[in-house]
This record gives C-alpha cells, sequence and structure tokens, in this order.
C-alpha cells in the first residue's frame, strides 16, 4: 500500500504509517485499540528508561484502584468539569440468563454508589495518601504508577484520541510550597532530557500561560514539540497543583513547627500518545521512523539466499558479526538515565518473501540499519549496510563492520535529533503586527506581543486558531527586553513576547 | 504491632504480615486495594524475570481492551459460568449535575452493548487474533499482556481475592494439536524454572484430573505448592485449549496441506496472587521473609550515630563496601533467564528513629542482610552481618565484608528452597484406607488410590474438603505400578494414586 505524502494529506499520510507499520488497530470494542508487538515494543522502551530516570530522582512504583466512587469526582467541580463527564460507568455487578437463555444484565444487581473507571488518578490518589500522611516526616511522597485510563471521545484517532489509554502517572505530596515547585521544575527537567536524548525531539520548555494551565494547578510546566506540519503538540507537563486539591480531601500533616497544615502536591504523566508524537516527528513520504534510542530492534540482517544451504553458509559466515551485536551497547549522553541500551538484531531468514518484501517491510518498521549479504559477498568478505534515515549504502568488510554499527546507530540518533531541532528553529518567526502574524502561523511559530488579557488571548484564537503555547522563562526575556512592546491586536503594552501557534 | 503466631491463628497471622510489612491496604473503593511501593518493587521483579522468560521463548508483548462486550461472553456458555457473572459492568458513558447541583448518571447516556471490565482477555484476544491468521504461516502467534482483571469478589482478602488485581496472560495460537502441547509443556516448565529458583519454592508439576481443568481446556498442568499450613495453593497453571474457544470464535486458517482448519491456542497467567503464595510459603512469626532473587532491597545498612558528624565518618568509612555492592550481581541457576541480579542496598540514616525501630522495620520489609556499624567498630576496621533467615549474627573486616555480601544471598536462597522442599517432601504421605487418609490430611499431601469417577472424587471433596490436586505423570507412575490398586472408598481399581490435599 501506498503511503499519502504528507505534503498532500498530511493526516491521511499519518494513517498510512500506523497502518503501514503495523502498529496498532481498532478493535471491536468502540473507542479502544489493540496495541500490536512491535509498537509495544517501543512503549516498553520508553517505560524502562523513564522508570530509571524516575526511580534515579527518588520515585517508586506503587499501584491505585482502576475505580473512582462517584462522589470522588463530585468533590472537585473541575475535575469533572474536565475529565469525568465522559467517561464509563460501571453501574451493575451482575450478568444473568433471562427466562429465553439470553445473557442480559442483572437488574438487581445495581451498585450502591456508580464506579467511574479512572479517567485520572488525582482523587484515589490523594484518599489514599491521606490515610499515610501524618507529620511533615512522612513527606515527600514520591510516586508513580502505570495504569491505563479511560475517556469517552467522540472522535477516536489511534494513539492520539482512544477511549482506553496506557500511561504513567506521577503524584507527588510536600510539605512546602518551595519543595513542590522544586520537583515540579526538576521533573520537567527529566522530560526533557528524555525529548532531547531519546525521542531525538527538541520542544520548547516554558511555562504554560494562566489560563491554560492544568486545571486548579499553580504553575505549569510545558514541553512543546514542533510536528512536521509546523503544528505544535503538547507532549508532557508537569504540574505545581499547591494545596487546592489536598484541601477538598482533608489531607493535613503536622508542619516541622507543629502547625497544622495542608500537603502540597505535583503532577504529571506521559501516554500512549508519545507514539503520536514520534511519529509526528520523525517519519517520513516513506515510512516510519523511530530513534536508534527506542528502536526494539537496532539492526535487520537480510540473507540473500535460494537454498537451504545458501542460507546456512549464510549463517555461519556472518556468525562473528551477529555474536558482537548482542555485547554491543548504545552510550546515551543523558543525566538521568546512566544505563545503557543493550543492541539488538534480528535475521529475516523467511524462506516465501520476495527481495522486495524483505527489504520493504522491515524498512517500514523502522529499523536503523539494514545489513544485507549476497552470497557473492562471502567470497569477498563483504556486507552491505544500508542506513536508513539518509538512505545511504555501503559495501564494507564483514570485520569492519562490526565496529560501524554502534557508531552509525549514534550518528542516526544525532541526525534526527538535529533535524527536528533546525526544523523548530529555523521555522520560529517573530513578527511585530496582527497581518504578518496570521501570515507566518501558517509555517512557523510565532513569536509575537500580546497584553496579559485572557480575553486577547481568546480573540486571536477565534480568529486565527492559534494558541499560546507557553511564555518564556524570566532569564530568557532579559536578553532582549525594551519595554516599548505592543500588543499586536489592541496595542496596550506588552511585557515580552509569547509563543504563538496552532496546535493538535 | 505483634504478629500472631502461625500456629495459633494462620489466617490471622497472614493478615497481620501483610499489615506489619506495609504491603498494601483496603480502598475506599470497595474490594479494591492499594498496592504500597515496597510490595510493587516485588511484583516489578516477578514481571521482568517473567518477561525475559518468555522473550527467551519466543513470545512479545502486546495490549488488548480493557472492556469486553456483552455479546462477547454470551458466546460461550462456560465462559459465563466461570467468569462473567460476578463482574463490573459498564452500562452509561456520562455524568451530569441535575437542577440541585448534584451529580448524577445522564440516563440519556446509555451505552447500546454494555461493556464487561475484562474478567479474563480470551474472547477479545480471540476476536483480535481472528484479523491476523490467514494461513499456517501467520501462526504461531505467540503473545503475553500485562493487565487489570476484574472480578467481584464477596468475601474479599488482599493478594487472594480482590475485585482488581493485575496480571501477565499468554494467549497463544498454533496450526497443530502437537505444537499447542508443546508450547503448554514448555511453559509449564518455565514456571516451573521460576518457581524454584527465584520463588524458592517446590511444587508438584502434574495435570489437573478431567473435572477440575480449566473450563474448555484439554488439558491442564498444575504448579501446586504445599503452604506452610500444609494446604495447597494452586499457583499457576498452563493449558492446552484445543479448538473448541476458537471454533466459537470462527478464527480459521489455511494449513499447510491446503485445507481450511479452526486454530488451537493455549494460555496461562500468573497474577498478584503470587504474592499470597511467596508469604505463605516462607515468612515465619517475626516477620515477612522474600528470597533474595526477588527482594527489591538486598543489603539494609545501618549506621548507629549521635551526631552528624559521626553519620558522615560513618558513610565515608563504608564508601567501598558501599562502593561495591552495587556492582555485584547475583547469578542465578536459572534455564530461562540468563541475566544476573543487580545487588541493591540502603542505608537509613534517619535520626529521629530509635535503634529498636531501626531493625525492626527493615527487617520486617525482609531485606536479607543487615549490615550494621557501631563508631567502636570503624577503629577496628570490623562491621557486623546479620542473616535474616537464619538470625546468625557475624562481625567481620570490612574488607572481608565485600567478599561475603553475594555468597551469603545465595545461601539464604538455598536455604528458603530446601525448607520449602524438605516441608513438601516430608508431608507426602501414601495412604491405602480413608480413616487414615481423613487422619493425615491434617498436616499432609496425600497420595491416595481412586476409582476415576468424578462422583467418587466429589464425595471425598464433600466428606473431607479434600480435592484432587494433581495426576502424577505417567513417566512417575511406572515406577510403582503393581495392578492391584483398590479406591480407598469404593474399593473398585485404581489405575495409580493421585494427589489429595486441602486447598486454598
Amino acid at each position: 500500500m501506498a503511503i499519502t505524502p504528507r505534503s498532500q494529506d498530511y493526516s491521511q499520510w499519518y494513517n498510512d504509517i500506523v497502518q503501514n507499520a503495523d502498529l496498532a488497530e481498532n478493535s471491536s470494542v468502540r473507542w479502544c485499540m489493540v496495541i500490536k508487538p512491535y509498537w509495544f515494543g517501543i512503549w516498553e522502551n520508553i517505560q524502562n528508561i523513564l522508570d530509571t530516570m524516575f526511580k534515579n530522582t527518588g520515585h517508586k512504583n506503587a499501584y491505585f484502584p482502576l475505580f473512582i466512587p462517584k462522589s470522588f469526582l463530585s468533590k472537585e467541580a473541575d475535575h469533572v468539569e474536565h475529565f469525568a463527564k465522559e467517561c464509563a460507568i460501571v453501574t451493575h455487578y451482575r450478568l444473568k440468563l433471562d427466562e429465553n437463555k439470553k445473557l442480559i444484565v442483572d437488574p438487581e444487581a445495581k451498585l450502591e454508589e456508580e464506579l467511574i473507571v479512572r479517567p485520572t488518578s488525582e482523587t484515589i490518589i490523594r484518599d489514599s495518601y491521606k490515610r499515610r500522611v501524618n507529620s511533615y516526616r512522612d513527606l515527600p511522597i514520591l510516586i508513580n504508577q502505570r495504569a491505563n485510563i479511560v475517556r469517552r471521545e467522540m472522535r477516536t484517532r489511534i494513539f492520539l484520541r482512544t477511549a482506553e489509554f496506557l500511561r504513567q502517572e506521577w503524584h507527588t505530596a510536600h510539605a512546602t510550597y518551595e519543595e513542590a515547585e522544586a520537583e515540579t521544575k526538576k521533573m520537567h527537567k527529566v522530560y526533557n532530557d528524555f525529548a532531547t536524548n531519546f525521542l531525538a525531539i527538541s520542544p520548547v520548555l516554558w511555562p504554560k500561560p494562566e489560563h491554560d494551565k492544568f486545571a486548579g494547578a499553580l504553575r505549569t510546566y510545558a514541553v512543546e514539540p514542533m510536528m512536521q506540519d509546523f503544528k505544535a503538540l503538547q507532549a508532557g507537563t508537569s504540574h505545581n497543583l499547591g494545596q487546592n486539591f489536598w484541601r477538598v480531601f482533608d489531607v493535613k500533616f503536622t508542619n516541622d513547627k507543629n502547625e497544622l497544615d495542608y500537603v502540597r502536591g505535583t503532577s504529571r504523566w506521559v501516554s500512549t500518545r508519545l507514539i503520536w508524537w514520534l511519529i509526528m516527528s520523525h517519519s517520513d513520504d516513506k515510512w516510519l521512523v523511530i530513534p536508534p534510542a527506542l528502536a526494539p530492534v537496532h539492526v535487520i540482517i537480510i540473507p540473500i539466499f535460494k537454498t537451504p544451504e545458501e542460507l546456512e553458509q549464510i549463517k555461519t559466515y556472518l556468525k562473528p558479526l551477529t555474536k558482537s551485536i548482542s555485547k554491543w551497547k548504545l552510550k546515551i549522553k543523558s543525566v538521568y538515565f546512566k544505563d545503557t541500551i543493550r543492541l539488538t538484531y534480528q535475521i529475516d531468514d523467511d524462506d516465501q518473501k520476495s527481495m522486495w518484501r524483505k527489504f520493504n517491510q522491515r524498512e517500514l518498521k523502522w529499523v536503523p540499519i539494514r545489513i544485507a549479504v549476497w552470497p557473492r559477498d562471502m567470497a569477498d568478505w563483504n556486507v552491505e549496510i544500508y542506513r536508513r534515515d539518509t538512505g545511504e549504502k555501503e559495501v564494507v568488510k564483514l570485520e569492519d563492520a562490526i565496529n560501524k554499527i554502534a557508531p552509525l546507530l549514534h550518528r542516526i540518533q544525532n541526525n534526527l535529533f538535529e533535524k527536528n531541532k533546525s526544523m523548530r528553529q529555523d521555522h520560529t518567526y517573530y513578527v511585530d503586527n496582527y497581518d504578518e502574524f496570521k501570515e507566518k502561523l501558517k509555517t512557523w511559530f510565532v513569536m509575537a506581543h500580546r497584553d496579559w488579557t485572557t480575553e486577547t488571548a481568546l480573540k486571536i484564537q477565534d480568529e486565527t486558531k492559534a494558541t499560546i503555547r507557553c511564555l518564556p522563562f524570566k532569564e530568557f526575556i532579559k536578553k532582549e527586553y525594551t519595554g516599548k512592546w505592543k500588543c499586536i491586536i489592541t496595542w496596550r503594552p506588552s511585557k515580552w513576547r509569547v509563543l504563538f501557534a496552532k496546535a493538535y
């Protein structure tokens, strides 16, 4: 099946990539997807790397219930507004056969209180922390949970919007505002480490504007990368939640001055949406592209053979190479992940597939390096190395191949990152009037002045579909502050430019 | 809090251990538990080890939907009978505020078809495999899923029976009976490898009797360990499911003779019940006991200090030791898990806790080795090593301590396994009459003759509460076959003895 080019229909291109790479499928359950092994392999790598990063910063894993009692959601109007209106509601607990032997819900088995399949876990986690926290000595609590989440989506789209999705969610509790803010900022840095070193994506890392923070948060720090159609996609956020939510659940503790106080919280999460991010950032009109640091398979070896004997000969020939590959490791320049990544390879020895299918099927699943061996290569001690990201081919001696693979994987990882970074930098534009603003929005992130009212932000959004993605940190602004800036619409004073973009 | 001795009240002893070791708590959602970090750390180790074993035998991970349409369950009467009667049923998809601003289920948002929160995943997985399988070349499919499962339980008990629990479930599809049977038996061996080498438990590994197989299975192989109260606890089963289930979902393929045929399946799973297993097998009247191969922390270091300066001195003194611990690895004699286990340590430097609390809190959480350092030890270059399983203490030179830890952990692991194995062997009794049978059941696994009718099995169960746990493999029986055996109740002929026990 041919892939629709990005320039023709970006949205269809995405669907084609997902389908061709066999990443997931819609299931028979409306709104839910089946995540297939290749993609799940990428998700496992993501989970393991993040897990290591979070353990290295003192977090532990735990598990909280799938169900939230309805009364928990009633406690927070905000929560209901944002999450719980469209959700999966459990009302009964028994099936039975009716007089016609048909399976029906037993009307007598009605729950006293309805249970909501978690649209997010804040309430149930706070309820549990409440039992654990008495004194400041019980704080901080730094916990992560891997969970499935359910929100009913009207229009579903694989990985971006499905009713059920998987995520890691971190919920921490602290004694002081300062400590909660420090945790929020530190984890924002961890996200950046993960984005740049593993996802090979260079996002903008600034706070969200007041009107677009997570409902109830004091501060929200965003991770905003640019997709290949120059739209932003909010991909990770880190929230300092203050005491609001904890007050609702009455989670108090005795502080070090022996006074009763409410706990402060932070939260953040990453979900299977990351795959959407990855696809939209790196893949091209030919195939899915996954960075080596996350790839489930690093090297695909394709022996070209006609008979089983030829296959065996080639396998024997390749032994020195295959034996070494699994011993090699990829070392990533990460601050929070000090482990190495073990290299993996596969041999495609299917005797039924055409050469074309072999070369193309595997490529589709983005194996960063392909090594092909023809029988004639063996006489010359050659193999052919193909590099997926640039399409470059090279015939090298077998003994040299061994030393080329790990450095090549590093180059591919860096190349993807640099491409992503240049795209964002080259497509970020400073504008000073509204006409130019509207024009540039098509293919740029736009830095523009605006007065600090939510009205103006919403007016711009109405007229252009662009939203304020984030506000620069003060350190960034100081460099250019002149004091004379005006809003591009109202001409009222502006303190500094903020980042506008169209977004998913 | 004191722990009730096993001899006094085994059931209360279990509850006390769970509570004291801070493993889990009942949540505010009836039937659901919160799994706390220490226990979740053990579960993560279990998951990772099994994951490696299953990947080493060709399995891949994937993810299937949380919800099962009611019509899927209707297709299989057996399935409903065993799993789906008591379950969580999603009937609505929206909450709204009523005229009094009260949060209610929107009566207009009723699902066309009710969804059941998965009580097990067979049906939804078969539905997905159906889309993947056309030819024998698409087989086998060897997939594992980590999932949360919900079954309503009338009487809940932490880890043994909670509505929601976590598990790994393997569902494979094959072209032939032989291949499915080979997979079923191989995975039974993998279970045994895991039980003996990691859980340090020596189970009986035989097939289940006809009337006690998994509903619809052709063959079920059991893993039956003995608990410390001499009851059996079915802990893992491996099922050859044949074609029955696949016929219902019409999952056909073209075999290598170009004929249409139904797929054959196998399945198995392990769940958070394993923790119940672990506690009941090894823990004693003092504390929780976890084998080193699964322990989240291997060494707890307790510096005895009065001032922050003393603490710093001790930490500096211990540097050579702590630096080495993390470099050491535990090598386990497993066939299916070739990796090593990295050793971990913690230093308890809390200045507020009494010595008593430090020594006892950590012990409770079963850290296999405790190292204590008094200021006076530093002058002599000594540390004190305490071995949790035997209570033996030894003062050794700091430089020697480094080389003692890994071998000691191996000895502890072996000791736990040998204790468990001896208990089962010493408490397995061969009886030839019904009175002796009833007497011995109190503290033994009983090998006894019975005719091959289900009636007799159920009669024995009614009268004694003992069930047939499993039937010996033929290889085992040949050793002792005489041809003259009679059933202990009906005196009809018996082919060989089978294993009876009271069970959880």
